[in-house]
C-alpha cells in the first residue's frame, strides 16, 4: 500500500487571492523542497524543527547560467511524519496568491521530482497511513462542502470519529464471538460450546437496535445535508419569485458582506437559522384551456410530491374563483406534508379585508396562514419561522450520530440484514457454520464503512469526488 | 497613524477549497484568538513561540450553556511583532476550505473584537509600520495580479526594493545639497557658498539621466504588464477566430492541467513563452456597398491604430481581388508597426501553389510571411515565433528597473521637470531660493513614490485596488 512518491497541489481555492498554499507530502518532501527554497537564515528544511514556519525565497535555477531567478518570497511550514495530516513528511508553502506564481511553484516541484496530487490524495494517504478511518476521510469532503450549521455539525461529528467508534466497539465483540464459534466448528462433533449463546443473542439485539437507528437516521441526514425540499406554488404573479429572491438575497448579502465578493454558486438553496431549505421552482398555476400550459401546470402539481413543505402563495388583491380550483388540486396532495398558505401583498389591503380573509378562508384546510408583503418585506420573518416550524427537525446534540452518506447507508442496511439473520438463526438453533457466516458478513459491512475492507475501485470512487489539494 | 484595532480576513481566494487561511493582525490578536482556539496541548497562543504552528480546535461558546460547539479542527500559526508581514502580532488560521466554516470563524472573530479588514489593509499596515515603502506595497498587488513571466519579474523586482533604493540614494544627496543651499540663504547677503555648485550640476545631470530612463521605461513596462496589443485582420472566414482559439486554448490547457480547474477570467490575453499578448478582436473585412457593414470595417481599420503588431490572415483557398483592396487599406497603416501575413488553410493547397504565393505575393510589402493551417495546427509555432520576434522586447535582467505603475510614471515625470529646472537654473545662475524650491519639488515627487509623502486620499486610492485579505 505504501507509496513513495511525493505529491503536491494547491490546497487553497482556485483563483487569485492574497495568499495561496501549496502542500507537498511524501517521504522525500524535504529534500525536494530544499532544491527550490532558500531560507532567510540559511538553514535547510531537513534541519527545521517540526511545526515551525520559515521565511525565505522560492528560486528557479536557470540551466544556462549559475545564477537563479526569484519566483516568490514565501512562508514555508514543516510537519514531520507521523505528526502531519497525511502522516508523512509535509511542507506547506504560503506564496503570493497570483495564479502565475502558483503555477511556477508547482512546475518547479514537478521538475524536481514531485507528482501532481490526484483529487483527495492527501486525505487518501491520511487514511492509508492510519491517521483516520474511511468514514472520517469521507467526512473531510462533507465538511468542505458543508453549507449550513446542520450539515457542518454532522460532518464534523463524523470526522471526529462519529459512529465508527461505536461500530468499532461492536465489531470487536462480534469478532470475539465469531472466533469462538469457529473454534467450536474446529472441534467438529465433540459438541463443545465456547461462545455463550445468550450473550450473543443480547449482542445481536444491541447491534440490531443500533443499526436500525442509524439506517433510520439517513432520511434526516439526507435532509440536513441536502436541504429540506420546499415548493412554492400559486397563481402567476402571486409573488412567488419575489419571495424566493428575498430569501435568497438575504442569504447572499450575508455571504458577500463577509467575503467581499458575491458568490453565486448556490442558486436556490436557502439557509434559515442554520437549516438548509432547497426551493424547487414551479410555474404559475391557473385554470386554463391551453394544452401546453396545462402540461406545465400538471408538472407543478407533480413537483409537490418531491416537497416536504408546500408554500401556497395567494395574491390577496386578486382573490377570485381560481382559489377554489387550486385548493382542490393542492390540498389533497399535501396530506402528509406541511402546508403554509402565504397571503401576499397585504400592503395593498386594509386590516378589515385581512380580517375577513382570516375568518373565512378555507377553514377546513389544515394549514399555517401567514399574511405578508414579499415586496415590502412585511412579515417575511414570520414565514421563515413557519418554515422552521414546519421543518420540525429534532434538535441535534453534539453527540448525535446521523448517517448522511449513501455508501454508509447501504452498508448499514446490509449489516442490519445480516445481524437480523444471526439473531433469527440463534433463536431457531441454526448450525454454527451458518451463523458464523452471517456474523462474518455483518463484520464485512462494518469494515466497508470504516475501511478495514476496501478495494481500489471503492477508494477511487470515494476520493475522486474530493477537490484537488485535499 | 497607529491603529489599535485587530483586523481579520480570509486571505486565500474566494470559494471552496481544501484549506482556507484566515489572517488576524493587530496588537490584541493573540488575546482575541485565545478566546476561540483551544490548542491540543492546552498552551495559550500568547505563550506560543514565534513562527510555530499548533493543532487545535476553533470553538464557539454557546450563550445559554456552559458547553461549547466545535467549529473546526485547524492549524494556527503565530508571528510576533515586528517579525510579521504587517509588523504587528499576527495569527494565521488554516481551516477546512468550506465557505460555511470560513464565515463562522470570521463571525466568531468579529464577535470577539476583530474588525473586518479593508482591501489591502494588511499591506497598508505593513507600509505604515515601516516594513516596506509605498512602491513596494504597490508591487504586492502587482505581484498577485501578475500573469506572465515578465509582469511577475517586474513586480517582484519592485517588491524587493526596485528603484526605490536608487531613488533613496539620490534623495539623500539632494537633501544634503538643498540643506546647504538653504543654509546659504540664512546667511543672506554674506555671499557664502556651502554647496559645491559643480557637484550639484553633476548630481542634477545624474538624476536627470536616471529619471529620463525610468520615464522612458514606462512604455515597455506598460506593454509587459498589460500585454502587447495585437490585432488580427482579414476577410470573413479567413480563420481569425480559429487561430485565436488555438492560441487561447493552448494557454488555457496548461493552466487547467496544473490547477485541475478551467479558468476563464482572462479572455483574449495569451502568454507565449512568458510574453503577454493582448488580442484585439475585429470584424471580417471585405469590399462592400452595405453602409452598416462599412462602418464595422472602418472600425476594424481604426483598431489597427491601437495595435503594435498586426496579423493579416489570408485564406489561400480564396485568393481574389479583395486582397489588393485590403492591402491598400492595411499596409499604409502598419508603417510603424510589425506586420505578419499569415497564409491560412495551407492544408488545402499544393506545395506548388504555395511556392507561387511565396514568389509573387506583394513583394513590396515589408512583412513576415507565415504559411499555416490554424485548423490542423500546422506551422502555428512559426507564427508564435514571429510574434515573439515582432514583440522584440529587450531581454530583462534581474536588476532592470522598469516603471509599470502610472502613479510612479506621473511622479517621475514631474520630478524630471523639476530637476531639469534645477539644472537650467544652476547653469543660468538663478537665485538660490528658486533653485532650492525646485529641488524641494523634486524631492516631494520622490517622496510620493516611496511614501514619505502621503495623503489619506492617495493611500485610499492605492489600497482599495487590493484584494481583501492582503
Amino acid at each position: 500500500m505504501k507509496d513513495n512518491t511525493v505529491i503536491c497541489a494547491v490546497s487553497t481555492p482556485a483563483g487569485i487571492g492574497g495568499i495561496a498554499v501549496i502542500r507537498i507530502s511524501g517521504k522525500n518532501a524535504f529534500n525536494i523542497c530544499d532544491k527550490i527554497f532558500i531560507a532567510e537564515n540559511g538553514i535547510k528544511i531537513i534541519d527545521f524543527k517540526a511545526n515551525t514556519i520559515h521565511y525565505g525565497k522560492i528560486v528557479k535555477h536557470e540551466s544556462d547560467e549559475n545564477n537563479c531567478q526569484l519566483v516568490d518570497e514565501v512562508l514555508l511550514a514543516v510537519f514531520h511524519a507521523p505528526h502531519s495530516f497525511t502522516g508523512e513528511d509535509t511542507v506547506e508553502i504560503s506564496c503570493h496568491g497570483s495564479i502565475y506564481i502558483q503555477q511556477e511553484i508547482l512546475k518547479l516541484l514537478l521538475a524536481n521530482g514531485c507528482t501532481l496530487a490526484a483529487p483527495g490524495e492527501f486525505t487518501q494517504r491520511a487514511f492509508l497511513n492510519g491517521k483516520m478511518d474511511l468514514s472520517q476521510a469521507e467526512a473531510v469532503a462533507d465538511l468542505i462542502a458543508s453549507s449550513s450549521a446542520a450539515s457542518h455539525r454532522l460532518a464534523i461529528n463524523q470526522m471526529r470519529g462519529g459512529f465508527s467508534g461505536e461500530l468499532q466497539r461492536l465489531r470487536i465483540q462480534l469478532l470475539d464471538f465469531v472466533s469462538l464459534i469457529e473454534l467450536e466448528l474446529d472441534f467438529g462433533e465433540e459438541n463443545v460450546e465456547f461462545a455463550d449463546r445468550s450473550r450473543l443473542v443480547r449482542l445481536a439485539e444491541e447491534i440490531k437496535t443500533m443499526l436500525t437507528g442509524l439506517v433510520q437516521s439517513f432520511g434526516l441526514g439526507n435532509v440536513l445535508k441536502n436541504g429540506i425540499p420546499v415548493v412554492i406554488v400559486g397563481e402567476t404573479n402571486s409573488g412567488k419569485s419575489t419571495l424566493l429572491n428575498l430569501l435568497l438575497n438575504e442569504e447572499k448579502a450575508i455571504v458577500s458582506e463577509i467575503h467581499g465578493t458575491t458568490r453565486d454558486a448556490i442558486e436556490d438553496i436557502v439557509n434559515i437559522k442554520g437549516v438548509t431549505f432547497r426551493f424547487i421552482d414551479t410555474a404559475g398555476i391557473r385554470n386554463t384551456g391551453d394544452e401546453v400550459e396545462k402540461i406545465g401546470i400538471q408538472r407543478t402539481f407533480r413537483k409537490i410530491d418531491q416537497a416536504a413543505i408546500v408554500i401556497w402563495m395567494i395574491d390577496t388583491t386578486h382573490f377570485n374563483k381560481e382559489i377554489e380550483y387550486i385548493a382542490d388540486k393542492i390540498v389533497p396532495k399535501t396530506k402528509h406534508k406541511k402546508l403554509i398558505i402565504a397571503f401576499n401583498k397585504i400592503d395593498k389591503i386594509s386590516p378589515e379585508e385581512q380580517q375577513i380573509l382570516e375568518d373565512e378562508f378555507l377553514p377546513h384546510v389544515p394549514a399555517e396562514h401567514i399574511y405578508l408583503s414579499a415586496k415590502y418585506k412585511q412579515n417575511t420573518e414570520k414565514l421563515e419561522q413557519a418554515l422552521l416550524q414546519a421543518a420540525n427537525l429534532p434538535k441535534l446534540s453534539a453527540n448525535d450520530i446521523i448517517v448522511t452518506n449513501l455508501r454508509h447507508y447501504e452498508a448499514l442496511t446490509k449489516a442490519l440484514e445480516s445481524i437480523t439473520r444471526v439473531e433469527k438463526g440463534l433463536v431457531s438453533h441454526l448450525p454454527n457454520d451458518l451463523i458464523a457466516q452471517d456474523i462474518r458478513e455483518c463484520l464485512h459491512h462494518f469494515g466497508e464503512i470504516t475501511g478495514e475492507i476496501t478495494t481500489d475501485e471503492m477508494l477511487g470512487n470515494i476520493f475522486r469526488k474530493f477537490c484537488i489539494g485535499k
